[in-house]
């Protein structure tokens, strides 16, 4: 599997964004977000997506350059009209523009919807996050998950995510999909042909199953917390309404929905409430509070959120980022079709 | 077991509490949430609190008729100091304030402190929606939940409110522990000598157990998802910060935790995003969308959020409010200590 350092891997996206149409500023956030996803380990969200977004640009369902639309504003909150834009472009901009009301007026929220996929919810939190601010966002996709008791899609694997300030070097950001696995771990066990090790699908018969090939033929996801999933449900309700209708886009199931991302971002200001270096302290000492726990039969330690992605960035920084020869072959393609000679530009290392 | 209206019960709280030395007005907002939670089915909530506060009156720890200090203010923004009265008491006031304050501004978060425990998150947030607000509440208490892998205390059960408007006559109002469950319904299965229904507790030496009383042994609660809890595990964190930290309480393992519960109240006004009116009905339309699905094998229908309250609610309000013979007596016996003929006052239907 050829290997590259992440500053190559975020020209190889950058040029090729840019050869499709891009501008150059649309190019680079996108490239970079996806090569940040790459270093923290969350390879499904990362330069494999090239592929997809220059198909979509080619297709016209990314519209890479329309201007963002204002359609509301108040001090405190905005929806915004994405165009078809990237979704990093539009998200990028609603998280940002949160933060910047948050820092005069304390607490925001700034929504979004004609949206594209905006890739991992982290990257928005996380900016809050290095502002002095509690990030807060969620979005809403496309159906795939059973209601808690049900058998039939309704709601979508909605993400949240959180991120705070700390006074460690580890992010401290939560991500997480509301339903028991992300769509992506099932499709690869799918592809394996292997079992998911606990029951994650409810099959088109109404029977729970760990074999993946079951939503593939009818089922669906179950919700977080699996067969006892009314809290996940629960959870990927709350997703829906504040991503989804709160937005403009509607939930997933609805006729309003047209793909994509609804998405809703909020920036809580820190200082409005104390001191932002004894919050930072606080959060630095829960982290460390709840790894001093004692493992479980089975566990070796306990992880805090962004832990893993710490260290695999850390790790990926100093070894560099393996990409499947599959992949890297269909990027240079990609590029090759872009009058692009990418192989001249990097070097595996 | 005797059976009360819903009125008989309120006037017993109201009162015992006035006896107990609290001023009408807290006497009455305190005894009326109580005699909601019966209402909605959730006795651990309900009446028999009466006896825990005035036990907490008596010792000092609930201080009736205190004045609520505002220790920070923006227009978006409050912290408050409790100063120990009636969790209940200090709660409303601070979603109150969200709701008065996102009226004009949009959003809001208002935090409180120092105060004691405040029941069911579902109240406050279903004030805001009251309002055409989005309300959303977290709250941290002491620490009884384990970390993902881990077999020591460090989190609290840490739950969780979301409420929205909707065109349905049953309230869109999401009220979870992030832990698998709650503390009391592990007590009652201890009580009851029964094994809990799945693994939600690891014992002393990190072993997962269905023994409820393994909790009481020097083991810990699971976080919600159990044995892959790892998503639960992070969503209690959120709560023991926004609830905990961010309102100057402490996260629960902390030495500046002092008990009780750390409060985090938001309001969202629903009108700064989109049409009200249209909002509801498609919040409502999401309800009708999620219940449309077949159940799955094992279930005979999909329940949305707040269901099973809304028909209990109606149940108990033409039928009555069942208080078990123990929990009766103790109250009446309670109210004899404070020179009251509750039995001259209310009759079991």
């Amino acid at each position: 599997m050829p290997i590259f350092t992440a500053e190559d891997l975020k020209t190889v996206g950058f040029e090729i964004f840019k050869a499709a149409g891009a501008p150059s500023d649309e190019a680079r956030l996108v490239s970079e977000m996806l090569v940040n996803a790459n270093l923290d380990g969350h390879d499904s969200h990362g330069v494999i997506r090239v592929l997809q977004y220059v198909k979509s640009i080619r297709e016209g369902k990314i519209k890479p350059g329309v201007k963002v639309e204002v359609l509301r504003e108040t001090p405190t909150t905005a929806v915004l009209n994405g165009n078809w834009g990237f979704g990093q472009v539009v998200a990028t901009m609603a998280m940002r523009k949160a933060v910047e009301k948050a820092k005069t007026n304390a607490v925001s929220v700034v929504c979004a919807t004609n949206c594209n996929h905006v890739g991992r919810l982290y990257d928005y939190t996380l900016l809050a996050s290095k502002n002095g601010m509690i990030g807060i966002s969620f979005a809403n996709s496309i159906s795939m998950v059973a209601p808690y008791g049900g058998m039939e899609r309704r709601i979508g694997t909605c993400p949240m995510s959180f991120a705070f300030p700390t006074d460690e070097e580890i992010p401290f950001v939560i991500d997480i999909a509301t339903s028991i696995c992300a769509e992506g771990k099932i499709r690869v066990k799918s592809h394996e042909g292997k079992n998911l090790p606990y029951n994650c699908i409810v099959d088109k018969d109404g029977r729970l199953t760990k074999n993946p090939k079951a939503l593939y033929e009818g089922g669906a996801i179950l919700p977080m917390g699996g067969e006892v999933g009314y809290k996940g449900f629960n959870l990927g309700l709350v997703v829906e309404i504040l991503g989804g209708i709160l937005s403009g886009t509607g939930y997933s199931y609805s006729k309003k929905f047209r793909g994509g991302n609804g998405v809703f971002m909020e920036a809580i200001n820190v200082e409005m409430f104390m001191d932002l270096e004894e919050f930072r302290h606080e959060v630095g000492e829960l982290a460390r509070a709840v790894r001093s726990s004692k493992p479980r039969l089975g566990f070796k330690k306990i992880l805090t959120p962004g832990e893993i992605e710490f260290k695999t960035r850390e790790r990926r920084l100093r070894e560099g980022i393996p990409v499947p020869e599959k992949t890297w072959v269909e990027i240079v393609k990609i590029a090759r079709e872009l009058n692009l000679d990418i192989e001249g530009l990097v070097k595996s290392k």
